[in-house]
């Protein structure tokens, strides 16, 4: 594999080169340590969103409002969507994807499926790797969409810069945010299909339940709530100005930074960690963990001890 | 603490001995080293079965009957049930535990219940060594018994001599039971609440089912189907049976030893990983990760590189 050629393709925005290279991140593959290598002078630039919901919320439908939003400033938008349930990848684009079509033809609109349970670790290092990769790409936002649910939109909003928290009026509004833990996560909530019944109550819950967190304090970023109305285009601006505020407020003090310094400190010790799982588990086929793993079961031996003997060899 | 005394007690058979060092296994904390190297000795004689099954099915039952029988023949009983999606443990009784109020005063029976989600590794080490301590106190039979639905069923059973997997007539059958991976799993199938509708049904599709797997080698154990109707005690003696039919196969081969030994390599390479994170999370508070993640947020290092570093300090 040539590499550098690659990496020069990607860079120049070739969406072949692009998925070629998100692929090498979901296979785990050794030229990733070349890849990355190569592609670190070129990232940081890109602003990530996260946007995360319930299924039903609308996230593909505020996707592509704000796609069509940046597209109209003139950015380059990558998307992905992490299904962490679903063992199909390599580019092949959901059914949700659908909605996106408005964008399918767009060169300057860069859409990923990704699949990440099961891979040497998930969501913690196959999907900042693959950030990496359209960021370098020159990606001016990436949009980083959770098809999954549960503990997921959680992971996956701890990867962006800015997380939209998506919600729809009846759905079980504040409460069930406050329960799946995203009211502590979300730095811009959304209620979309605000044309329904219940969504100034589903507004005021929430900004009722912000208010009891502990973000008070002057200088902190008191999370707006909005109200659109994606599949009309409507509260969209509002919703670019907000996100516009929010990485305004960011680069004005060290938030940006600490968030990306956090986060490449996640990714860092997951890629330690899957190496040095690696090494035992050469250990485990060369057999040198069953002569101990057998005098455990002997009693001459106990776990503590053998995980001691383990570390010495790898360490 | 005295852990000389604890585990001498706890060999003794004491109740409060046991749920303390089980308790210690919940907390990870730091005495454990000191114990299991204590407990290794008196290791390695109790049968642990592992019994799963879909929820309804009928394992508390079951259990139930089994411990009756253990107990007429004199053997001591440790039961593990381990719920990987409640953060509630430290010996509280489950509600599911009110079907074992039987042998809830019998000393020769000791009953605990396990939260194991969240808890450094979950599964993956807390259960085996609370395994380890019943094993020690003189339990000459330990039922692990999953309160959890998926993936935790598969992994209890991981961690047993003998699994049995329980079906229900009508609950879905065997192909559940083969899209949830427990065909692979089962030592002894019962199909409980036989009394019902579709229970010979169930069997024939389940002994199909066996019948298409590579288990038809002649020295190969041939997993049973049998029939219980465990609220009645019907079938409990031929379960009885078919469990010790199934540890005579095993101690006449290799079986026994090859699973136990594979089991504690799983345990050494959990603690061991384990031990690495904590060294990993100490550099993190540390701060020897954040310069580094600078450096890569800076674009001036990549997070594999980081990753060497990162493993160059802890080893």
């Amino acid at each position: 594999m040539d590499v550098p050629a690659l990496v020069e393709a990607a860079r120049a925005g070739a969406p072949r080169a692009v998925a070629r290279l998100i692929s090498l991140v979901e296979d785990g593959h050794p030229a990733l340590r070349e890849v990355m290598a190569a592609l670190a002078p070129h990232t940081g630039r890109a602003h990530i969103f996260g946007i995360t919901g319930s299924p039903g919320v609308g996230k593909s439908t505020i996707t592509n409002a704000l796609v069509s939003a940046l597209r109209a400033r003139g950015q380059r938008v990558g998307i992905l969507a992490v299904d962490p349930s679903s063992p199909f990848s390599g580019g092949a684009l959901l059914g949700d994807r659908i909605r996106m079509q408005d964008h399918a033809l767009d060169s300057g609109v860069y859409i990923r499926s990704m699949a990440s349970r099961g891979h040497l670790g998930g969501l913690s290092w196959t999907t900042p790797q693959a950030l990496r990769v359209l960021d370098a790409a020159g990606c001016d936002v990436v949009v980083v969409e959770t098809v999954g649910v549960g503990q997921s939109e959680v992971e996956v909003a701890g990867l962006a810069d800015t997380t939209l928290v998506l919600l729809a009026p009846g759905m079980g509004d504040g409460i069930q945010a406050a329960k799946a833990g995203i009211l502590e996560i979300g730095d811009i909530f959304v209620v979309n299909k605000a044309d329904r019944e219940g969504a100034d109550a589903t507004v005021r819950d929430l900004r009722h339940m912000i208010s009891l967190g502990d973000r008070t304090e002057p200088d902190l970023w008191r999370p707006p709530v909005l109200k659109t109305v994606a599949a009309r285009g409507v509260g969209i601006d509002e919703l670019m100005a907000a996100i516009d505020d929010h990485l305004a407020w960011m680069q004005g003090n060290s938030t940006l930074r600490d968030r990306r310094i956090r986060r490449a400190g996640d990714e860092i010790e997951a890629i330690a960690i899957q190496a040095l799982r690696a090494r035992i588990g050469d250990l485990r086929h060369g057999e040198g963990v069953d002569e101990l793993a057998g005098q455990v079961v002997d009693g001459t031996s106990d776990p503590y001890a053998a995980a001691d003997s383990i570390l010495a060899a790898v360490t």
